[in-house]
């Protein structure tokens, strides 16, 4: 069989050498499914396969001619960017890459020295989340802020809260909304711990466990702004826990958004009429010419469902012998996907929550009929007669019971009537003192009187929204200087490949 | 506000109109990730609008000028095909087409008569499904029919069976792989009962129950090729489980070719060495020489997990209050992917079986120390000497463990030695035959005693494949007939369009 | 190695046969995990053991001794039901029957004659799976007649359709609940096409491809009651598929509960006010007096997320190399318990529906303010003024967002004000008759428009009803006529059984 | 209606109260599939409750004498222990117990002030997943330490690795291995970060934003042993991330278990013979007298499937509206199993690393054929002849594809070959120095070659076992110090209520 041409399609998948035949054409659709999943790895893989060239030539193992055309090579194929269309007759795009430099240099044959496609792309991949690990933090920063924001010029604005779609207590919009704002802030420190475990470097370890003609992940986790290289060589190559992990934030923290949203929704019908979701993120009905469908948060649960089956697939795909490629390629192209559309959809709800109008007349509406402030009355009349709460309860229950019988609420009780199913129950009723039940069913009493920690009560809610405000401070921060950090690092390099290109080292 | 320029920005979301603002750039960033799942409906979207325009007019909803301008509009968009590049900017695929119809004809404006959005993109999706289902249908029939084709050239092929990768019991290579096709019927009754369910037209349903302005479901149905309506209008809008029968009937028939996969990665390692998998479905490694990678069989078992996460995907997607767009997003994306993507992989799973090289050598080797044939003495020994088969198992299970120690297998027995065992043990060795050993050790003598009902003896191999081969052969047979009728509705849908184009009606 | 006392851990672990050690505690614990998922396997399994012993015997294969005094035995153990307490230490729940069995009679070593531990589970569960289906099929018809019924006697009952949970047009509360009986129906013919599956018997495979001393599988499944053996012995030990197929089919019937769920605990709320669930559906809050909870409503979401989270384990699990124990251990737990689970919630349902109070007055309250109406308006307008849908759409989408501005709605719309509307965009609005506008607002004039199939119009709603209850008769049917068939192959067995263990024969 | 028996089913579920009815039959079997999930939850639950009454005791909101009968009946009951059975009539595990205590005193009606039932269950989860935690952690601490321990004395126990299962390259048992506690390592992160977010205090939350009678969280958080309360009271109710958190860390740690699981299935092939896994973790056949199968490992990859699937439906349990008891059904039963079987799956584990026999005569007989060595002939061809790679892996892959096609392998190549290939290339063979080729294919050459960063040389090997060594030592203490921490704050609690039921106080 005759040398293949540079750069053919016989030449980077090894028919002739290793392989007698081409990939057949259905092998080959699959080569086109896997470059589908790939779009992402462009730029990352060039940034990696410049520091793998720059170290094998610091090394030694390239000669000084051959690694200066192929950095030159390198650098040209970097900057092309999204002009580089892979074709899948030429495999996977790391194949690609290949068979493209091949037509350039022939110094391309150094590119695939000690390392494996799979060392090449795993180590893209981290660069990758790194990306959007930083990418998703910023955006549940900024959503936990608007909301704190939003939350505090609400801290007095009230309004029922539910549970089981039900009016439950008297709250503000503040207190309501200020409750998503802590899991953000936790999926944000899982956003760093994360980031922490991804910051290390997958390269140098030959197929898994090092090489005979390459030593040295220092430098190259150095090259690419990473902490560390992984500890130990057959591990980095793996690291199912990764994938599985950043699935598992991804999840949270779109799960996080969807509960506000799904909220939202129901409190935006009509029929509520709580708030009022802004046009910019509404759509129209193509039929109905009165709809005004709140059609972005119907996204943000159809992405949570979509996430919550992806996890599923990605754990699945980790679940094998080990050394298997198809442990990665799903994870390739589900986990960094994932990372940035639960970015897109922090920030968009972080527009959707500044944006929406409260509507405060509708939200005393709904408090006005007493319901609300059933707890407070029974808990008031458990303190005010030493009445045991099950009693209180069943007090109250009651007359909750028998006056919706006669369509009527709590607001219509009267002290007297109160009293008297006091004195049904063989209660003291004449301990029940004036004014008792205008305090038990004001819903701003009972607001106000939360004042225990994580409490309803204004000023209460105002240190929390403080704590929370210190807390996101310092993740501020750590983000900025982990991007500062990460374009540091990719400036060096560039410059470092740039300099060996025009000749120097 | 002035009126919008057609097929504008403003015009197709109804900005000015019902609402006041146009989407946020949060918003069109959803946009773009709803047009993404959308690729697939241009071509069966087409169709569905003109058989809504064709019954429009027939019904004498839109006046004939302008049927027939936007019908020859339509034909046109139709034919224009992949040329068609929709804009996150103009929301999604519905009303990108909108656009562009209302920049070439004012009587674009009568496409929304009457129907949802969501009316139209299920009808597409029911159209994508018949489709997809008749393909998958078609290679997994390729399936069963290579996987026959093989077993009945392979029956007389000797080979170990496995439980737990141990080897179990022989049998033949043509009555192990034909397990698998076995699967693939049923796979396909499925197919065709869930083509059954689809092939039920959801157009003409207004909103969800019907409309003051089109009323010939029955006539939309027709043109489309349809059995029938939807029995139920609100029901036609959203039947959650479709979706989830399709995803099911994906992971089943992908969980089935991973199973196979699964085995033949493991049969064609050095180690086993029982087959071969073709170089044209191999890949070679980038870093190691001497691989021969079964990336094929490594993609089959990934593609598995994928689906298994995208089928919760899509059945968390249905759970919600009705009514819900989100409940479509996924599945319009995920179902007919899923069905393609099982479809390649049991076309390619039928090349793989066909070019599979089986080492008989190895396999037979694999047979020569009497593992396999444990079985088969014991149950020997239960009918020779009326020994309950604990007992008998307890024996064997002995000697095989006193052997092991010793570095032996039970092929190194001999009938005096059983015959010691058997003493030692109480029983009365004479009852053991001259030539018992070598029968009850000898694997062909194993195979073809199996001859009970689905047992692997040749013949009744033989007879199964004959059943398997009158069981696909209608299959094959509707699956043509299927396809036809599609065809001929298309044709006959526009013809009638391009008659009505043309000026005629 | 001492020969062990029958019945005792060593002898029926095998511990001084094939293996030399008992299992470790962490082995034992495991057993554990499998003894508690196979706690509904003991009254199949018996049935499964009997039919076993009985086509031994008729074999000739055991001896009629000990044939009788095995039969005796398990009559005995079938008899003692739950009275039978499995322990780990004994192995799985097929161990410790064979272990009670062995303190019983020396006979019961010919139980495990030519069968694998797993055929006689694997046969156990489908027998589990058959009762299961009927048992979900009855539940599921239940359900649908349960929603006819209702419908039926509220098709005259108005109340507004959502979608987005927005009010999207006028329907009937028969209409919209009776939307939830397709869906049910379709579910009907999965389980039959299922329990056909399901119906072949497994048994009498030996490992996997059949036996020296065993060949009767047609006899096994004629006293198990089954249509026919499964066609190949090694498919018959896996058929991963129908776990799948049975969790997808579990998995549809939960999602479609579970959307009317979702829309009932909204329809339940104070705000929407349109239904009141039963005090018997309810659950009282321990903390807030005035709180019913719709408790069964929350738990049949929660069940649908719980089973759609099994289904991908499922899925999982039958995914590896071939002739794995974990395929089966998950499905054994999670099928059987996901029908029933399911069976269940749909049952639950029908007495929901059956128990739903109807708020008409609410429901005609929230059609008033003519929002549910605009659809109608506009294809109206459009045909009355021959305009095109768009530009009427785009009219009452502006006049609706005018209104709204002034905290109006549709119903304060005049004819003079729409004929100025038209008049402002250049229409002949003289073509509007007068009455035009009180008609098009009308709910119940749009809902008895509505008459093509599947329409909301009571007369086509009733038309409907009936094909519903025509397609679910032969439901009915079949399940009555396969529980018959079942109950008598199961007396059938036992008659048999007790003939033989008296005896007989 | 008359005033209902203490402790009866009307009384603790309030019928005659808030409900007119008692639950229907169906609701009452979903009560039961409630408690069954609720099974680990009455030892938590019994301090809960301990804590919360002495809080309000403290507070003054109990008066003292029904304070001291009240807390001497939890007590009792707490020590009652598994002797409590519950029963559906009565609701779930919190009405149960009400019932218990309600029959002893009538001071049972200060239990529910200012508390709902879902705020302690939600303490007691906090509880029970903090115990689960730890146990968890010293489960995957084991694990890492006897893999360390096993690696440490292979670290020179030369076998081959493999990525497809196809040999890749020479490495050590030691190397190998130890790959494995690297994930479990970040488990262990993992493990501690999510107890620090478990160990915050969700009591005293009121409903959900805080009450008027009971306002000392941070004296319940202290009671219970926890660092602080939950800084948000709504926040404190629900948190749906920690149960996803919880899973992801459950499902990670399980599919790390279940590679090595996987790979061990395949190394202990009689085919691959790599190594022996102990009878005490096989499990014979009931048919099959040989075999010894390695059921526990097959139980890891079962349990990793079950995981994968309970993940995915505790996350869609997360994703409602806010305030809904299904959010908590779930996990209030999968994850403390979940967390539970993976620690029971590490220890198994660990048993099975530390009995595994290691045959390392078949290790070295897979490496002599010199499959292994290609990576390191190509490196060692492109070093010492200046090749570029890609030439240098052609060269080889050829000869390895032309030594195939003659039934051989690399250990048959000769200097004289390869010079002779080089040549036919175009190379200077010549630089090929003597015992070239020896060095090349010799495993431990290669190995002790590899020196770099997480490499297969034996000292490196060393240096990273002392490393992770180092790391693994601050978990064990950590894991000790929360244990202590818990069991003190464990029994002050305990001690503080004897002494209040004993009067003091």
């Amino acid at each position: 069989m005759a040398e293949p041409r540079a750069g053919s399609m016989e030449s980077v998948l090894e028919i002739g050498g290793r392989l007698a035949e081409p990939p057949s054409a259905g092998l080959t659709a699959i080569f086109a499914a896997e470059l589908a999943g790939q779009a992402e790895f462009f730029d990352p893989l060039g940034l990696v396969d410049l520091a793998h060239c720059l170290t094998l030539s610091e090394q030694g193992v390239i000669p000084p001619g051959a690694a200066r055309a192929l950095v030159q090579a390198l650098l040209e194929l970097h900057r092309s960017g999204t002009a580089f269309t892979p074709e899948a007759a030429l495999g996977d795009l790391y194949t690609n890459r290949e068979a493209w430099l091949a037509r350039r240099t022939a110094a391309a044959g150094w590119l695939g020295t000690a390392r494996a496609r799979r060392e090449a792309l795993t180590t893209a991949f981290h660069l990758l989340l790194r990306d959007r690990l930083l990418e998703l933090g910023a955006a549940l920063l900024d959503f936990g802020q608007s909301v704190a924001t939003v939350a505090s010029r609400h801290s007095h604005s009230l309004m029922p809260d539910y549970t089981y779609l039900q009016i439950a207590q008297p709250t503000t919009l503040g207190h309501y909304l200020s409750a998503f704002a802590w899991p953000a802030l936790r999926d944000l420190e899982r956003v760093k711990a994360l980031y922490e475990r991804i910051d290390r470097c997958p390269a140098g370890c030959g197929s898994s466990n090092g090489s005979v003609a390459l030593q040295d992940r220092a430098a190259q986790a150095r090259r690419l702004g990473f902490a560390a290289p992984v500890r130990h060589a057959r591990d980095a190559m793996w690291q199912p826990d990764l994938a599985i992990e950043a699935m598992g934030l991804a999840v949270a923290a779109a799960v996080g958004l969807d509960r506000l949203a799904e909220d939202l929704m129901i409190f935006a019908t009509a029929e509520f009429g709580l708030v009022r979701v802004a046009d910019r993120h509404a759509r129209a009905s193509k039929i109905m010419p009165q709809k005004r469908n709140p059609f972005a948060l119907s996204y943000l649960r159809g992405l949570a469902n979509r996430l919550i089956g992806e996890q599923a697939g990605v754990a699945a795909s980790g679940r094998t012998p080990s050394g298997q490629m198809d442990n990665r390629m799903l994870p390739y192209e589900a986990v960094p996907a994932a990372l940035r559309s639960v970015a897109q959809a922090a920030s968009l709800m972080a527009e959707i929550v500044e944006e929406l109008t409260f509507e405060s007349d509708q939200a005393e509406l709904a408090l006005s009929d007493g319901t609300a402030c059933a707890t407070d009355l029974a808990e008031r009349l458990c303190l005010a007669l030493r009445l045991d709460y099950r009693a209180a309860h069943r007090l109250v229950g009651g007359l909750v019971r028998r006056l919706e019988a006669e369509g009527r609420s709590l607001s219509s009780l009267t002290l007297d009537k109160l009293r008297a199913a006091c004195a049904e129950a063989g209660l003291e009723a004449s301990r029940l003192p004036d004014g008792f039940l205008e305090a038990a069913l004001d819903p701003w009493a009972g607001v106000t009187a939360r004042q225990d920690v994580g409490g309803a009560a204004p000023e209460e809610l105002a240190a929390a929204l403080r704590e929370l405000g210190d807390a996101l401070t310092p993740c501020r921060r750590w983000l900025e200087e982990a991007r500062s950090a990460q374009e540091a690092a990719r400036r060096r390099l560039l410059t470092e490949a740039e300099a060996m290109g025009a000749g120097g080292r």
